[in-house]
């Protein structure tokens, strides 16, 4: 029921207007930008057309069956265009205005409302308090804030589902920097009605989703969340920020979107039971939402690591083998057979041990050897190689060499550096190789796919 | 005695090269491109001149009272070059080559004599196995990689001390993306003769740096070491990346640069004793340093937060008050009086309480008035502020008051996203205010902000 939501063919926009101060300009300018396709539908009684749009008196004028409507009117001015949308039997609305729950009891009186307007109605609500929806597929956007802020992200297989409107756009504005897209995006707001479990059913149904992750503050329905988890996450692994760890902070979420937090101990219970990953903040969410969607996970946890730079060889076993970061990870221990076919590629005194470092004279096609040897080795679960612009010999033509290897073995890369080193990682995420600008990110994405790996593996034996 | 080094006048390069693929053509062209303004002195036997510069044909030839000589030639010739510097008592000489004691008992054998020959002379040696330093101040560029590889920082407050040179580049390359500085930078390398305990005192005494980053596999000599951080660290703190936590990882470390570890357990000890932060990566490392080179620590733990978006400030309280990325921290409670003065800046049901929440609706001119409320706040020992580009009314205005407060009042800023998020951080760090690209990043800076200053509360007891 939700492709009509995600692929919505008619968006009507309530609250449109040419004044660059209001919400409404900004919405349809975004979602015109976005390159959308279907109908838009600018509703405002005081214009005939707007921005080459045929414009709607009211909601009432609106051609039958508009998939989605997004009221961009104060709370008051929405709960009547919302009435309006129900009589219509518009399919999705999305109710930008503030002023619910977040702001006291009679915002609360007023989401009460909400609920009994569309109970029993074709209309379902996201929102209120939302900055509504981000479908790349579909280029749909109805989102507020401009262009110029931000940048929206593209198409890609993380769908990220959002209580914080403000957060999701700030972490998709960052994901844009090496060119990560979404599949879709939700900022479900209030949660008067949609909530993160209807969002997990949409993308746990839609094609192009690989991997789900979510910031919560506040669960809306325990039971249910936990079953659609186990449902979900075998088939689309889930990461979750959940806020609200201390007492502090749950008074905090309360004040910003009038969430109630949950016991956060049961809650961390109940997402190891089903397997899913937690996040502790938005840089962890999204890197581990990627190294999910581009990768499948090891077999085991014995890691290999490859490098040219012999520092970033030592940090990382550190990281991998003593702190949290690597938890249940280790280093793979090589054959002698394979030291000495990994020897060929290397200097005498370079070690072959794991890391294998190439040192600075190690070359593209040094590298895409050792890569091919730790690939067919039964021996190595998985991979860490990094991609390090400083040697002479090294440069974009390694690329391909990882994209071949994270075919045949699940790979993270890692690097560190600015000039070269960013037009690396954008190259690696045109090719999804799932690929981090420093040692600890890399690690810990590693260590995320091979805790799915574990929880599969786990699903496998209790079946 | 190393204000030679740090300020040489005159460099020789030995084994100067016009062969693009030649170690000493890089190095003269990366001393060229700096801006030196010292003397160069290429040599090589056979050139009269080499981009533009007289070319000698032995160290013999060259004039007297050489500060520095980068020795730019394989281990058995560089050998017979020290040998010629040490008669010329050249003062300082950069040793690049590699074939030493990471490559076994042949290569320990000649670090062995290279110590035998500087004994008692007038030449110290940094290296071998080394990129050599980096000396922004004094536009001095000792390092083999090529400018179309990395990007060398500018001039800064931070100095950088490192056992790998690869490492250290790579990092150095990172920090320009906000346009970061240092006062110097030291590879160590195999460490025959100026160790991290040397560079500690050139650090000390220089005027420009005001905190000292380490990157170390080994400690040269405990018991000095101890004694030198103790010296060092009330006057300029110093934050340490000490690898080599494992087993598995010391064995890296060994095959890397010769190192032995010694316990890491003990070594932790005598950091905690000399309240040295420690770093656990290579973006913790320079993140800390920066903070404890661009603010005083707080008088308190007590930690404010100002944001424009309620999720981020929901995230940076469970940092603070749960996990151990706030250790030792905690939320301040604001008064009543404050919060009613707070309440003039935002919406009617925007947050006072700590987390401080301007909304979407926040301009710079409330930001501003809200710093000022903080920094002027008995109950509040820091502040976390958040420079986020979503909203309308937030800018590069920002900025000024920003560092206004970061002159009041200890201030760490965090930011997320790319594209107004990136010029907001750069311009920042033009300030001297530490600013942060994620929420983790500033909260784990204010950490080591708070962390400093508790040790200097220890000290000032204790004395």
């Amino acid at each position: 029921m939700f492709e009509t939501l995600y692929d919505a063919k008619s968006i009507a926009i309530v609250g449109a207007s040419l004044d660059r101060q209001k919400i409404g300009n900004a919405v349809m300018e975004n979602l015109v930008k976005e390159g959308y396709g279907g109908r838009i539908l600018p509703v405002n009684p005081s214009h005939d057309e707007i921005m080459g749009f045929k414009c709607f008196k009211s909601v009432e004028e609106l051609p039958q069956e508009v998939d989605l409507a997004i009221i961009a009117l104060p709370a008051r001015a929405a709960m009547n265009a919302l009435d309006q949308c129900v009589r219509k039997s518009v399919r999705f609305v999305v109710l930008i205005a503030g002023g619910f729950s977040e702001t006291g009891d009679e915002g609360r009186e007023l989401e009460l409302q909400i609920r009994n307007r569309i109970a029993g109605t074709d209309t379902r609500v996201i929102g209120p308090n939302t900055v509504g929806v981000l479908f790349p597929p579909s280029r749909i956007n109805t989102a507020l804030t401009p262009w110029e802020r931000i940048f929206y992200p593209g198409k890609g297989e993380v769908a990220f589902i959002s209580q914080s409107g403000a957060l999701g756009l700030l972490v998709m504005d960052s994901i844009t920097e090496f060119g990560m897209g979404i599949s879709g995006f939700v900022n479900i707001g209030n949660r008067v009605d949609i909530s993160e479990i209807d969002m997990l059913e949409l993308f746990y149904s839609d094609s192009t989703t690989r991997s789900i992750v979510l910031y919560l503050e506040s669960i809306s329905d325990g039971q249910k969340f936990f079953d659609t988890l186990k449902k979900v996450n075998p088939v689309k692994p889930v990461v979750v920020l959940k806020t609200g760890r201390s007492d502090e902070s749950s008074r905090a979420a309360s004040f910003h979107t009038g969430a109630m937090a949950s016991d956060d101990r049961v809650f961390d219970g109940v997402l190891r039971q089903v397997g899913v990953i937690r996040a502790y903040d938005e840089t962890e969410l999204l890197d581990y939402g990627k190294v999910l969607a581009y990768q499948k996970p090891p077999a085991g946890n014995r890691i290999a690591v490859v490098t040219t730079a012999g520092g970033v060889g030592v940090v990382t076993t550190d990281a991998l083998t003593f702190s949290a970061n690597g938890d249940g990870m280790r280093m793979a221990t090589l054959s002698e057979e394979e030291k000495n076919e990994l020897r060929k590629y290397v200097l005498p005194f370079a070690s072959v041990n794991n890391p294998v470092d190439l040192t600075a004279d190690g070359s593209g096609e040094a590298y895409e050897s050792i890569l091919n040897i730790l690939a067919r080795s039964e021996n190595v679960d998985g991979i860490i190689a990094y991609a390090l612009p400083q040697t002479p010999k090294i440069d974009m033509g390694i690329v391909p060499s990882l994209a071949n290897t994270s075919k045949l073995k699940p790979l993270v890369v890692g690097s560190i550096g600015n000039k070269l080193a960013k037009p690396i990682l954008s190259k690696l995420e045109e090719s999804r190789v799932p690929a981090y600008p420093s040692i600890e990110r890399a690690v810990k994405a590693m260590r995320a796919l091979n805790r799915y790996g574990e929880y599969l593996r786990r699903e496998q034996v209790a079946n």
